[in-house]
């Protein structure tokens, strides 16, 4: 015992000389090398995320600091100093990538390795649509430089074609190297990473302290046509007189392109912190099974969510044109938002619990491996919804602390309580989805080719034992059995000629005995529901539907000030809960 | 290979009676048992995290939502209703502590497994003091009532009876089953723990709030005696009429003892995490070595901590007493605070920055085994360090933007700039301290008594040998080879002749051949020099000395309503910070 530690602890040591066997000489040229590694810049990891993630916290920090100094009311730091900080955090990132990709370029030999699970095509897919989408914006912010130069800076140029290289690099990267998991030069490597994620969280934050801004304008106006004239007026800059006569158009356009602009910084920023975590991580290689996405027997759940969304299109135009109308209309509008709201949460509220149901009567051991693509969805999930949350807990004292009486003061508590209820429901509900281990996998195994034709028969056999339940969650193992038995008796020639006899079609077996199928298609047509109702609720508060604003109750609570702070905090990551939850429900639906 | 993977497909299926082999029926027994296991009440872990995790989220938004709508202008919603609602709270955590005490008192027999690393009696012991000083406030508090019971509803009384009675249950809790890995009755306790945690967090919330409220009054009180009009006056809540002469005296009194209530809300929560997060966690049962603190040749250290706490006692003495004086005392008052601040935090970034190259000089591997309250301490560390830096980059953005020049500009400045280095060094400091393996461990294995004497003999062999540096790592184990070597030859004796003859002093030997134990002392000189720098940061703050209000610079440039959200935001996660970090340096203390 004594000698065993004594060994252990000589190789502690790296130039230990006393002892001369063999091994403990092999052990020192290891530990020599090992010694040599560590000192070839291997600054340790822990502290190097450290290191970085500091590093790019303190640059999302000090943007955050220029741009509250940039609001409307003193604009002592003028617009022109925010962007030229943009503008160098953009020009520092295409720098980095540049440096990157030369580098990979030339080690094309070296294998690098890659994690399956950082992204799928579909995600880049979306990305480079919103990509293109904010490269619109950008076209439209030159045009309007072009009608303005006369009188603003020409960083107002500048800014827009960086945004717009940016855009394209990025892209581009987006495409090739987001999944690479980096193993050399990693602390340097993980400065380039994280400064791309600050870089677009800046960019995020500008989006969403830009759009906050222009709503409030228009709020303030609508206040005052309203005759509220007690509130602060918040005087939208003037527009300097324009020489090409699009000038107007270019501007509106641009507020409209917004909410696309920001959920792409954001969605980029989320791959890359992904891709930062990955950074010098020992991938295990097993590729995931590709399921296919069987689409049949998938109508109930797209037709119903093409019924949300296409109502949540007419009451936005109804909303946003009874706005600017009599008191009366903005009442009955108001009301109009909350029961559609509570109608479409309430069935949402459903879906999601009919799901939750099904896989309690269906256990499956969750999947602990490990994944941080995966771990970040949750917690996104999770922190994005607060925002939501503390907007309705808000409502809901308002409700009840009120002391006017408008129509849809309890319409406003019912949508806000169900606004609780349904986050909740569906964050556990997408939780357990991801979760759950994919039992279907070994159906795919290509050394099974026949069990998917065998196990007509065998959950034939079953149900006839009057056994219908957890039973079928792998089912086609028996066939295998039966499979080998018949192997080894080598009647092989037999059994395929019974295979071949139950390939005919069966259609009232099919219907009755495939109750797990049948369970998966409930839950593919609950997340298409869901994904297009989420679609909807984004759709509404990103292009101006926000009765948080209109209906006076909690800003009377609350106060003015209060109250734009709450919203201008919870608005943008509830508009990112309703987006992520998108992404999220997609990679369910192709999940179960 | 088929066959293999046949046979695995089997053991799935729970019910499969295909096959008949005696193995095969084992398997099912077990499966069996299993299925049992999983459906009496046993949800899956990782949704019972988010379940109950999502519950506790809202409480405290709920929470928040009430105390914001208990602000000063409006008062719509009572200071009584709010009081209720964290009655309430406590009411629940009492009751289901009895429950957990209970359960535990009836199951004596069976073994607790208990996580060594869950907190440290020093911690407890700590806390304790704190929730004695929390327990003089509800006396103060039932004092004011009594004299004020005229004009004050009952739950004003009711709370503070209340939150004793917590207070008390919650510290027996905390000594005595704060360590508990739960395993019984999992879904339902993580719901009690989570409670508990955010019951906590509310209260803490309530008394930033409140303390935020007092100091803004205090503030607003003195820019009009200054001569400040333009600000919208804060009243202070008029005393009703007090019946007994102490009235004044509780009032004011409560208002000095709130940072510590503070203090002792957030740390409880923050334990009551790690026990949340250890709920149905396996715990390896290996015990860590107990390290002595041994405390010679630390005089540096404590020395000038002693003189950096001195002389904060005097700053916030003059500090506050020249507030109230002329603008021309302020000034002065502000810069010496400026200067005072830049002097401590050099020399704090000088330690922290040597402990860092320290470490640089002597790897370590880093310790990677699992540790939910290591983790969380480093994520409380880093996301209290958010609020500071947020407020330095204000401030460095508004030293660039202000159109005033004030005697202070650049100190404020340079002041920032060190606020943001100073937290980014000791995180790193704290960091690679915490996660650093013990190489000092096999000293105490009380397998290799001798080790300890010999490795004076040892030393001297390498650092005549010309290697003075890494070598050092393990220095003791040559000596336990030579004592092997020695036990095989049966010379055991006549080595412990040797023994004894190194057992007497050998002053020169001793301090040329230790570098390892001067580096070790060094790096605890350093740590307690910390801890006393953080104290007085905290001290700072806590008790008034808050120049972000006093300067003007900052609300000037962002505005009274934006800037005082600011600080109300960053102040109570900037003194969290300097508390948190002083608890983690002592750990480094112990740990080097």
């Amino acid at each position: 015992m004594v000698e065993h530690s004594a060994l252990d602890i000589m190789c502690l040591n790296k130039y230990c000389h006393s002892s001369s066997s063999s091994s403990s000489s092999e052990n020192d040229k290891k530990d020599i090398t090992k010694e040599k590694i560590s000192l070839s810049g291997d600054y340790p990891k822990k502290n190097a995320e450290f290191l970085s993630g500091q590093y790019g916290t303190n640059l999302l920090l000090a943007g955050v600091a220029m741009m509250l100094a940039n609001i409307p009311r003193t604009r002592v730091v003028k617009e022109e100093h925010l962007l030229s900080f943009l503008t160098c955090l953009m020009i520092i990132q295409l720098i980095w990538m540049m440096w990157y990709i030369l580098v990979r370029n030339k080690r094309k030999n070296t294998r690098t390795e890659r994690d399956v699970h950082a992204t799928s095509s579909w995600i880049r897919g979306g990305l480079s649509l919103l990509a293109v989408l904010s490269l619109i914006m950008d076209a439209f912010r030159i045009g309007y430089y072009v009608g303005d130069q006369s009188c603003v800076s020409a960083v107002l140029a500048v800014y827009p074609v960086i945004h717009a290289t940016h855009t394209m690099a990025q892209v581009h990267f987006l495409w090739f190297h987001i999944k690479d998991v980096i193993k050399s030069f990693e602390t340097f490597e993980r400065f380039g990473v994280i400064h791309a994620v600050f870089t677009n969280l800046n960019l995020w934050c500008n989006g969403v302290m830009s759009e906050a801004e222009h709503f409030l304008t228009n709020h303030v106006r609508r206040l005052h046509v309203a005759g509220y004239e007690n509130v602060t007026a918040v005087h939208p800059e003037a527009l300097c007189n324009c020489t090409s006569s699009s000038c107007t158009l270019f501007y509106t356009s641009v507020s409209y392109l917004y909410p696309f602009n920001i959920e792409y910084h954001i969605f980029v920023s989320a791959l890359l912190f992904v891709m930062w975590k990955n950074i010098g991580r020992t991938i295990d290689l097993s590729h995931p099974k590709r399921l296919p996405t069987k689409t049949h027997n998938l109508a109930i759940g797209p037709v119903l969510g093409l019924l949300a969304l296409g109502s949540t299109i007419g009451i936005l135009v109804v909303y946003i044109s009874n706005m600017d109308d009599s008191i009366a209309a903005r009442e009955s509008a108001i009301s109009m938002f909350y029961i559609f709201g509570i109608v479409i949460l309430s069935v949402m509220c459903f879906a999601g619990a009919s799901g939750l149901i099904i896989y309690r009567a269906d256990h499956v051991p969750l999947d602990t491996s490990k994944n941080p693509s995966r771990q970040l969805d949750i917690e996104l999930l999770f922190g994005s919804s607060i925002g939501a949350w503390f907007m309705s807990w808000c409502s809901i004292v308002a409700v009840f602390g009120t002391n006017s009486n408008p129509s849809y003061r309890w319409l406003n508590f019912a949508y806000s309580l169900l606004i609780v209820f349904e986050k909740y429901i569906q964050n556990l509900f997408i939780v357990e989805s991801l979760y759950r281990q994919q039992e279907e996998g070994e159906k795919d195994d290509p050394e099974l080719p026949s069990s998917e034709i065998f196990s007509v028969n065998s959950s034939l056999g079953t149900s006839f034992n009057g056994i219908i339940n957890q039973a079928f969650e792998a089912s086609e193992s028996p066939s295998v059995t039966v499979e080998n038995e018949l192997e080894d008796n080598g009647q092989v020639d037999a059994s395929q000629d019974v295979r071949k006899s139950f390939e005919g079609p069966l259609p009232l077996g099919n219907q009755v005995v495939e109750p797990r199928n049948i369970k998966r298609q409930i839950l593919k047509n609950i997340s298409v529901f869901l994904i297009m109702c989420n679609m909807s609720l984004w759709i509404l508060p990103a292009f101006g539907c926000r009765p948080q604003y209109d209906n006076g109750m909690e800003e009377e609570l609350f106060g003015f000030s209060i109250w734009t702070t709450v919203l201008n905090f919870a608005i943008p990551l509830s508009l990112f809960y309703r987006m992520h939850s998108v992404a999220s429900l997609f990679e369910v639906f192709r999940h179960v």
